[in-house]
């Protein structure tokens, strides 16, 4: 019974189609309730019609979900039951209900917006991004680190050289640092000195160099990641055949 | 009669002369009846003068292609026919001529754009990039897909956290992701809350990594392609010597 | 004796340091004629005073350039003198003197920037940039046709769907176009109605995976150009040994 | 005895709890005492009293690191502590003590910036980037001279196409070519004619690839280490086990 539930919970195998069917459920629920949020001004009681039966889904599917951890974690320890709310997809979930069942103030509505952390679940190209993550964590953080560090200075040597004017508080510094490294330059705050040109000329030059280089090592995470999957599906292939 | 009439309307082999005029002369009415779309206010007599020629000119040719359309698919099924219509060169095609018959809106007058497709059968560049779009189509769908969804997500989130002064609609907030993330950044719109700038920016740092993705795979693509195509033609050079 | 004049405007062996204090006079003497145009309102003498020297230098160089061609292309032909007047560093050469000669309209003042041209010819840099072009003609020419198209395509379909207040002729449309799929993004030039925020949207999505292929080749052709010659270097290192 | 000292400034050996507390006692004491830098209006008293036991924690261990540096050189000649004072390290640890030493102009309270060079000892991604840097010096030092190049002739040919009014000296069309080449585009300054606008659009096509091969270089020189590192690691492991 309990491993049946399992494998209706998870995602569904070819030949399931209830699992399937409740699949296509969990996500089309997860998405018709942002919906709502896509618009202003949407009445009241269009919000509540669509929230009311989606909640109640999606915590009777949080549910099911704990009843059945020992079986995702191919473990018959009762750890299994009290482990499974501190696993990062279960967070997510819970935080997609809270505030729609009135325990968290009105202002964490946008809390809502984890509820698409169900799709990850189902999604393969969402798994794949976040395998390269978890491969290559250490030279991500290695890189992110080294970025953020760049983008932290910058703004420091900004912030000390410009008039207040220009740059009221840090944070204004380190929002030009990071619109100005990215290269996005949305033009709404930028040196206005000699000094501060010159030192934004030198930090984009060299700053262009240090925060492509996490674009460069997803992308080729990424790559290898594809690659071992498509070699998987033909040793597969061949066993089959 | 018909094999002749197939060869006339593909692409030339070295040595026929006809072929080969016929092939400028469609290229050279598809780009001259788009040059008047180029200028605002051109008299109307000279976009009739030009429009007409060109017209019955693509109808024509439109109609040699479906006429030898078995040749193209090495088949004597009659099927050839009946599926003419409804290949993706033949449907841009169609879509070019049809505003000038009269049959469409006024406004369907860009669709005359689509008479630039014809130049895709003759540039060896656009088909090799259409290679790479076939080769690498999984791929690719699977990194745009997590690129778009990254774009929705970023929008998403600053729409909610915005007030409504900013973003008046979710649109607006799609377009300032989009420009945002692939780091055009024109400076139209952009956050103005504290809150909507540190989303931003951690939506930057991230965000640029996963937009480059598509960019790389394209590129790769386009240098296998590039390569195989160099080898090919010294094998072609081996063989004949 | 033009064997000697040969080697004199060549760029200088180690140990010929005749030639030497030549190279440097003939880069010195262009680098100085082009710093006045760094200047606004450098009054007229001082531009005169430091012009007539340098094209009489420059004026020099061409001839013993020209006088000197055979031992270049290493060949006892009277035709390289012919040819040498047309060959692309002679043709600069030429035009970095004339606008001084007063053979030249005022406003091509400018023309003096080929002087500059003078520097290839002793920059290492310059040359393997120069080598990676060349090698990589086919690749290039067929990426930048692509990408050309593109910024073309884009540009039109804006042209056609967005009012004329915006793009008032084609002009502004390709100039947005180019701004936009560099990612540059000035923000002096953008589309106001939904329809042509949506190309943009589109436009950028794709478009940044185009116009990034140029620079990943001509990265890659400028790496390999690099690990050639220092392989050379080795190469020649333990043939000395 | 001043060799214990010499383990104690340097980077903590894992069982070495001493030097560990006193690495990090130093580098809390420099970032401590930058903080105040992120505000305007620290009140005078709290940065006295910040600034006084930072600086003479800094102080003392610049002394400590003279007085042991023939350890670090693994030498036993007397010169060690004539060249400490000139070592990079050394001097940046100087000019960050030297402001609040009173013996520089106040404008220079910037300098106490340098202070998070401490830093760089004791992180191993500052390290590794500086190996990239020591590595492909050669490399990276054409590609920057090429790029540098680039931008300084784009803003050239824009400074003397250009009216005065748009750049009206030629440190703004560095500034220009700089903002628009690395496409951060700000959108302060841009060129307002015909041509310059044409200029603008060529400059940024060719100029996209020239500006884009330091970051391909330092992402491939960065991962290349970081390679080297996880080897070295494994290596080790292999021989202790």
């Amino acid at each position: 019974m309990r491993k049946k539930l399992y494998s209706l919970v998870e995602k569904a195998e070819k030949n399931n189609s209830i699992s399937f069917f409740y699949d296509w459920l969990i996500m089309g629920a997860s998405i018709l309730s942002i919906l709502p949020m896509m618009f202003r001004d949407v009445p009241q009681e269009v919000t509540e019609w669509i929230e009311t039966p989606t909640v109640y889904l999606l915590f009777f599917d949080y549910m099911l979900r704990w009843f059945t951890h020992d079986y995702r974690r191919k473990s018959t320890s009762k750890w299994s039951f009290v482990l499974y709310p501190f696993t990062p997809l279960a967070i997510m979930d819970l935080m997609g209900i809270l505030p729609s069942l009135g325990l968290l103030h009105g202002s964490f509505k946008a809390f809502r917006l984890f509820r698409l952390g169900k799709l990850i679940r189902y999604s393969k190209s969402c798994q794949r991004i976040g395998n390269v993550f978890k491969n290559q964590k250490k030279t991500l953080l290695s890189v992110l680190s080294i970025a953020i560090a760049y983008i932290f200075i910058s703004a420091l040597i900004m912030f000390v050289s410009e008039p207040p004017e220009n740059f009221p508080n840090f944070f204004d510094a380190l929002y030009w640092a990071t619109t100005a490294l990215t290269t996005v330059g949305y033009g709404d705050i930028y040196p206005s000195t000699q000094l501060g040109k010159v030192i934004s000329m030198i930090s984009s030059i060299f700053g262009v160099a240090v925060i492509a280089m996490p674009a460069g090592i997803v992308t080729a995470g990424f790559l290898e990641e594809l690659n071992k999957d498509f070699h998987e599906g033909e040793e597969k292939h061949d066993e089959e055949s």
